[in-house]
């Protein structure tokens, strides 16, 4: 089955009957994924306020309204709660369980957030011309937590977590540019070049994710990663955050290319 | 003495100080203005989600630790509680009072919302050649209210209110790339040509602010305006609410072109 080609809402179907339980890279070419986050009401205060000033590593695509599992926009008949392949759930930071579906964990306090993917970048990057080193490698990209502070707000407070995408000059002036007109799916890159600016000890060891080949002549190239809001949240402590497991994102309804604003 | 030359926190000293209560518009040439309003903590969670789902009329400029009534990041050293000239106390939807000093309204379970404003656009469409009628005359910004529903959140619904700039159809492509690039301020118009597309039945009497002339061959161009969020709040009818007076701005640290992203 080639799930590239489908419709977000057949795969969302197979996702809701359990047909598909793994990762969704590569399927509904075009559309963009989302990372998730479930937080009761009492930490949603806080968390919104902190997405709101760090816009560039926690970039909202929706918060769905408290107690509600139906996806308001994104997407068309979409559950939060069954949609996702795999989520994770976490009790005071520590993640004691993963699930396909959520539906029997859901409260009325419960409020969602759909944080935006640098998947949807990537695809802009692509059809630029512009190499995207882990794709060509078939690895994950490399994460690496940094030395700047987010903003905090409330409970809510942490390091910035980086990927990086190595590439010639000229390709990270294009791509500063493509991804500069992508607010939602984490915007222009935060820095280039001298990785120890931004205090990466060893730009081979990436904290998260793989590492990739710098040829030479390259730069590497960092924007703010998704990772950021789960690690903050995570270190946060909540009493019970659901969140999806890496990799197994929601896929919605509306292009990449319309996430430009 | 010429304010328009004075550094924000010299003006900022003087309106605390009571010599200043009027109007801001022209003071500190360059500097981003605010929009202010103030919520208790129990409808803040729902106005911030508003201005989330509604970035076009509402983008915030910074949101206030609860309680706080000291300036974040927008400008040092600077209290939202005296720094403003002119406040307006809202109960129940209804004007209540206008003061210069809200320090003895203040309450511990206050949060403070700076909301973009045009003043900031409209300086980097000037320096572009691009004609600001209502400045030409020396009059009030155009305002209408559309038939455009906001995206509600919790207590907050209504329709979003547009400023009106009128010029050339070469310069409103100008001018909408340009304010693109400005999401923080109100972003790119939201529609041009024709006004009865969005239900304005008379081009010629605004709901808010003064008509102005439009030659042959400009056509009206529209902004999402930050008198949303203020009509908004205050059809939501919250207890108490505090808002700058019309025209009475925040005048903030950070110049206009900070703030392209």
């Amino acid at each position: 089955m080639d799930y590239s080609k489908m419709s977000p809402s057949d795969v969302r179907k197979l996702i809701r009957e359990g047909k598909i339980t793994g990762q969704t890279s590569g399927m509904c070419d075009g559309y963009a994924q989302g990372n998730l986050l479930i937080l009761p009401m009492e930490q949603a205060y806080d968390f919104l306020l902190f997405t709101q000033r760090n816009p560039k590593p926690c970039p909202i695509l929706e918060v769905g309204d408290k107690g509600s599992r139906l996806v308001k926009t994104m997407a068309e008949n979409a559950d939060i709660a069954t949609d996702i392949p795999r989520y994770r759930v976490w009790e005071y930071g520590d993640m004691v369980g993963e699930y396909t579906d959520i539906a029997h964990l859901w409260r009325d306090d419960f409020v969602y957030f759909l944080i935006g993917c640098s998947f949807s970048f990537e695809g802009e990057l692509l059809s630029a011309g512009i190499p995207v080193r882990h794709i060509e490698e078939s690895k994950n990209v490399p994460m690496y937590i940094t030395n700047i502070d987010c903003e905090e707000a409330g409970i809510f407070h942490g390091k910035v977590v980086v990927s990086m995408r190595p590439m010639l000059a000229i390709e990270a002036i294009r791509a500063a540019s493509i991804t500069a007109s992508m607010p939602r799916v984490h915007g222009a890159p935060i820095h280039l070049g001298d990785p120890e600016n931004i205090v990466i000890k060893d730009i081979s060891k990436p904290d998260f994710g793989d590492s990739v080949t710098i040829k030479d002549g390259e730069i590497p190239v960092f924007w703010c990663c998704g990772v950021t809001p789960q690690s903050v949240v995570m270190s946060a402590k909540p009493p019970i955050a659901i969140s999806h497991a890496p990799g197994h994102m929601f896929i919605t309804d509306v292009k990449n290319t319309l996430l430009k604003d």
